[in-house]
């Protein structure tokens, strides 16, 4: 069946959460937000591209830093109002300089700090 | 330092993304949402517990089919607006008795069916 960044379901501002983890590692690496447009231009492009909330923009993710991610494979959920994508991540993948966004785990009550930023 | 749930970032529903990933093999399971006492309930009995946005109602995952996920680790995100779960899943997580929700694959245009329910 032919695929339809139309037939997904969007949010109410228009946008998809998308789940980015590592296609090697399989670590979970960051959680971001998608519209039907950003989505196109990952298919077309291979270099996924989310929409940033805070900057209302098109964010090619490392479009500035250099932590591309290529992609690897792109699902969709069952309801279909998620994506996963498997990605090809160049450096880290969070601002904070860590591999991933989720460096932080809540372990006996207490944050505890998981990774530290690359050098 | 101690964690808090409200120090949480909630959208204007009260819920947060939760991520869900197979300890064991890394495969990322679904995703739901939680708000704060369903973050201190999955917390405190270990048994991952959601907010359900279609019967707006707490959802402990697996308690009528079984599929339960226990909680392995606790992980909150940078921004503090997404949860990745690491769980022990029993059975498929999936409602429609896959594995993981993210069955479905977008190759070459086209949507591919990457896993068949468990019979």
């Amino acid at each position: 069946m032919h695929f339809d960044p139309a037939s997904l379901i969007f949010n109410q501002a228009g946008l998809i959460p998308v789940i980015a983890q590592d296609a090697a590692s399989h670590e979970v690496l960051m959680m971001a937000w998608m519209n039907a447009e950003a989505v196109a231009r990952t298919l077309e492009t291979g270099r996924v591209t989310y929409w940033s909330r805070s900057r209302q923009s098109f964010w090619v993710k490392g479009e500035s830093s250099g932590h591309v991610q290529k992609l690897v494979d792109f699902r969709v959920d069952c309801d279909r109002d998620c994506l996963l994508v498997l990605v090809d991540q160049t450096g880290p993948a969070c601002h904070t300089n860590r591999r991933s966004c989720f460096y932080t785990a809540v372990r006996d009550g207490d944050e505890v700090e998981l990774m530290k930023p690359v050098e």
